[in-house]
């Protein structure tokens, strides 16, 4: 199996512009290494934020571009995500002064800002849940924060979730599931990183369980079929997921994106507008980044009566 | 059991206004009639919605005012949802023009509006699904889309949800669940109706499955505990409702005020943020209403574990 | 001339439940006394704020309702703005913890609120300006920030802009102005209040400079035309005022409203879309109330080409 | 005096990728072209819009990236706007199916797209003025949609206006005013483009009046000044254009930025916050491109009180 390490430095956007890390054939079982959303500096409750601001090169690293062999500009790429290990014991979350759902942040401006910082360690306790004292500790929940193709010209930042991917930070991403994205340039650039141990519905404060991980992925091409926004195959339901400002935008784009993918299966358009409507699911996946994601869900059986 | 019907029309704001139209004991269980969201006029595909609309006076009749006997502003009104029936043996959902997640409407103007509009007709079939065809059937989940009491000044139309509750259109207004709702005004002054047979996170056309229904609910008061916006208990969870526009700002809500629930239980602020960060859950109960209403829950057993 | 001063207590929100406290006659002049924002009870800087609020009912006390004779629910209400005149020597603003632009407030609510308040009392200086300090000193420009017609079942709070205008915050509800709102039950049931000497674009903080007026108008009636949202008529140029959440949507409304008046002057709509691109202005009033308000703007000139 | 034509093809993202075409002394006067938003093929109402599109490479084909010699990360660009000619006789603007302030676009979607693209080629008539007919004509205000310089890594669609400026579509930077952008690159690599002949505020439709023109510049570096968003300076007032969605968020930069630069001036922070919100000006830039743009102004008098 083919074993993908970073060389040298980690992506910090989704783009064209970098050579290729590796080179993967369809079919092919790989294994990735990614690093964590702070590169491994913040360690402990007493590390100083800032001077590790200072020393990374930005947030969420990425491992990649992988160049997947026989992809094209309009396929979609399938991607099989079949485990995610920890590569370390243990996990960080933070909460930001200046970043977050409940904070001033770069774009909701306030006039004073209030100090709220505070470090998380979180380590595997016996129970195989990671633990920071006996009130928070949580399941292990793994999914990747990050996972993109490059888009056409644009080099995108590793905050951001947008139409090829990236900063979801969607826990249905999750082992056992399929994530569809399109492919905007041949060969499609694949990046993934910013693996979460676990993860609410929102990313509240900005940073989940973030680990360093191993994560085991196969590739597939759908040749010729064009999507505009990643979709998500679970074993019981479909999915997209919509990234927008404001969040009612990210909401239309999902619930939108569904119906389109319900009518590859013989919807009537309006009829499937009236099915999501009584059967939909329709949960935040963050709304923290630089923009919102919102995933809209249909259960197969539904989806499929058609 | 006192029953209680509307007698004479039904009301169309939350209000403390009206005079009550019947007095409930704490404790009591009652038994009351809804009607649907288009006061029963709707009652066939054929059926033009212009005139309809000529002969409502507005969208989702109340049943109500209840006045609570002993409750006092300040206070805290707890409803226990026992059961809900069908009072008819049909439902009804409508696709519009000009109101719904995936059309201009009074807010999201456009320059055109794209003709759209649909009648579903649902009945009960042998399975108890609510059967359109073949295509268009679904379980029977039912719900109060309505449920408020009465704010200080304002009469607040019955399309709006708010902090007292409101048209939230939350499937977690169901029956085995709990609803706090603030008490503004002595006797609470309650309302409910807008009832669903079934309906998808979002309501995403803007119609659920719309029945008449009888609904069996029981009250009970906390004196002097003041809340802020709707809670809800469910045997696992804790939730709380945010309604507002954009999204994000109803998201805000729900998950600071959730923060202030667990902080009863005796959650540090900080750390309850981090523990709605790495377990809440957040999803959207309507993106067509005049707020948008989202619903941060948390589990009991971890909210519990201070 | 009629002189109206409210009897009793102020109103707290735009409804047709109170009583008239005066009948008007179309064409006939009026004066009436507004009082500020604050009930009159912050007088200091050094007055606790939190006492000033429990002594008050609500901010923005309304002069109102007043019946205009004749008026009927789908006529429009055209009110004459003659004049605008302070009746205290003093002004004053405050900047509050959780009101205001650049604060978290009840909407878009944060993890901590940091503590900013301040109280700025103004006094008339030599020049007629409204002097704080050498450097807070502004110009006698007054406005009504609330001026509307009740709606037609709904009690509104003042501090919320709507359909029918309301708390607005519009600069350009001034003397020499004309303000054009719906009519929805008979007699109008007009309100109006908090005055501002002075007021910049979007009343960042919150709280401009309120004071308590006597404002002089006359009223006219638009017999069987119906509009939708408040217009404003000054020398030069038409305006609509929209007001929703988020500020594109109240941007969308103001724009949308003002190509239909176009087509009222025989314009063709997508021709006007495409004129108000070219050509038109677009502000904002307010973006501290329950709604933001959006002003969209076209001269006389070009509108009247057709 | 240095001219400069794009030699072989446009850029369509902002950032520091490509070689810079030219190098540029502060001090120096520069003349550069540009392109207009359609790379000049829609010339004809009659032209298919979808046979543009799929000549062009996208929309916005900037001039750049220049080379501002001696410009390092960190300092501030002064650009001053010295004049803009038009380079041909002839403007075109385009309402689109799916795009624009009133109809559905990729974000706000809709489940029907309502038809109404109409194309308006526009032409200098005796009174200088650009005129379609009669009716649509509209006086000679040109200025540059786009002006930014290169993020640190990211490459920015030229759709869209952010920290660095980029396609703020904004009416004040014209001639006669000061640009002051942030570099974040040494050389800055400075971009402009996407000219308009006139433009309301918002720029509803999506499009003004396209043109292609020639436009002198001059550069001075302010070092070690570091700014975070576009800062304007006109002979009278001083401007932030924040860009962002939801657009309060657009709003609460561009005052909060603009609250930074009275502070520079000497202002207490809560003070100017209050100066602001007596005299501060807040208009609509664009609410059509991928973020909207606010523009906040105070006048110079007021700010420099200090």
């Amino acid at each position: 199996m083919q074993v993908i390490e970073q060389k040298g430095s980690y992506c910090f956007v989704f783009s064209r512009y970098p050579e290729p890390v590796a080179k993967v054939q369809p079919g092919e079982e790989i294994m990735l290494y990614t690093e964590d959303a702070y590169s491994g500096l913040l360690r402990s409750e007493n590390d100083d934020p800032e001077e590790v601001d200072k020393k990374r090169t930005g947030p969420n690293p990425q491992t990649g571009p992988i160049y997947i062999e026989g992809a094209r500009a309009g396929d979609t790429l399938k991607v099989h995500i079949i485990d995610i290990e920890a590569a370390r014991d243990w996990a960080v979350s933070r909460i930001h002064d200046f970043f977050g759902g409940l904070t001033p942040n770069k774009f909701t401006r306030m006039i004073n800002v209030p100090q709220c910082g505070k470090t998380y360690i979180y380590r595997f306790d016996n129970e195989s849940m990671l633990r920071h004292d006996d009130f928070l500790r949580f399941p292990w929940k793994p999914f990747m924060g990050t996972i993109a193709t490059a888009p056409v010209m644009e080099a995108v930042s590793t905050l951001t979730p947008f139409e090829n991917g990236g900063n979801m930070d969607c826990p249905d991403v999750k082992p056992g599931n399929i994530v569809y994205l399109p492919v905007s340039v041949d060969g499609a650039y694949f990046f993934t990183g910013d693996c979460h141990a676990c993860q609410g519905e929102g990313e509240l404060c900005g940073t989940a369980l973030e680990i360093s991980a191993k994560v085991k992925l196969k590739f597939e091409i759908i040749r010729g079929k064009k999507i505009t926004w990643p979709r998500i195959e679970s074993p019981d339901e479909y999915m997209v997921v919509g990234s927008a400002r404001p969040m009612e935008d990210a909401a239309r784009i999902a619930y939108a994106e569904l119906i389109e993918w319900m009518c590859e299966f013989g919807w009537d358009r309006l009829d499937a507008y009236q099915a999501l409507t009584q059967a939909g699911k329709l949960y935040c996946a963050n709304m923290v980044d630089t923009n919102y994601s919102m995933v809209a869900k249909v259960c197969k059986k539904l989806a499929e009566r058609r």
